[in-house]
């Protein structure tokens, strides 16, 4: 099995992300595309898409984007909102790893609506999970 | 009805996080509590507690406690995340505002397991909704 | 007097990049790239380029990046360092606006080395200047 | 010599935190405390105390906090900046551990002016250097 059909199956693994209704468009090294439809139940209170939706397609596209060659775990996330989405719109969450250094890795993290607007934009670093056991 | 209870109201409408089990702890000006429960359907690939959740509790927490007086909307969201968390554990979310400004509000965030261990640590900043409508 | 020449203007007013000898090399609407050279007064106690001279060269590029049009002030900034520069490498920052929007702007930065490697990766917010005042 | 008395040789290096007119006012485990005067050289182009001098005091207390027992270095920061500071003013920041992990320290960044304001607020995540060798 390669990389990329390794990594769909550690999504099948995202319990959560799939009971958000997150779908996987692409995965290769380095680099992961989902995406998902805003649903009336993933909505804040101003009942646009809930920042936390935002946060689980980055999170999501990140997790694969970085997990294909080595484990890695997030300890650090940045993101700036730029503008709402209301319901029935289709989100796309992208992560492409910026820097894959021995004792980190950065990405840069991307959401879009479908006419490719900018809706969020971030970075995120992880850890080589049992780094420091070797 | 006072403003307790009108961000009590407004936590009716948060149908994402209610979708996830987080329960409203505590409200009063400027800070906001909330809980969930990791349940299986709430992990990431490594069986622990979903970033997404993290930060839902995180950003709950925070609509909470800045749209008691002002509606505001966050532009900007920075965590770190320290340990994983378990299933079956109970997470609580925290938000305490530290800037009050005219054109800003800052906020720190934080989310801790039932022992009080710190699992998530972090900012945000919301812009006043409206606001340069004035 | 044009944008770019009114730009390079308020760079004269720059105390700070100019005292760390930070040099301009390009600026457009939405772009600002400068440079500076590490030497021994601008490093850490690991004998590196400090993160405060990585910082001031993202800040300043992104100052020229935004105030080209009109006036705004940076409440928030992420960055990611990825490498250690030694002293006598010349390190070159940028800033890229992504979001222009009507109450904030968003933009990408980045320092790289004279070979392009990355050595930080960030983003920054900024909100208008007097916003809210109209 | 002491923790404490390491740390402040270790502050001898810093050339360029010394360069700005930073002292260091106090260092224990876990906790560093540092301040500087906004002298006109270390304005923005608003003329205002410039971003990279909040960064490089949050940043010089960050290194005292974290460097006491075992060598760390900076990957990630991200910062409020909730102010303006005119000159003449001095500016104390702080740097707190919260988590003191075995992968990754996370620390609490705060400046204030003379009257206790804020005037920034952060996070910063640190690696042990050397990391991974043991």
């Amino acid at each position: 099995m390669n990389a990329e059909a390794e990594n769909l199956k550690l999504f099948e693994k995202e319990r959560f992300a799939r009971s958000l209704g997150i779908r996987v468009l692409e995965v290769k090294d380095g680099y992961a595309r989902v995406e998902a439809k805003v649903r009336p139940k993933l909505t804040n209170l101003h009942g646009f898409a809930h920042g936390g939706l935002l946060f689980a397609l980055a999170d999501t596209a990140f997790a694969l984007s970085v997990n294909v060659n080595r484990p890695a775990a997030a300890v650090q996330f940045s993101m700036s909102i730029c503008r709402p989405t209301p319901v029935g719109e289709t989100l796309t969450g992208e992560s492409t790893v910026m820097h894959n250094g021995r004792s980190q890795v950065v990405v840069a993290l991307k959401v879009t609506d479908s006419r490719g607007n900018l809706v969020a934009s971030g970075q995120a670093t992880a850890l080589p999970v049992n780094y420091g056991k070797k």
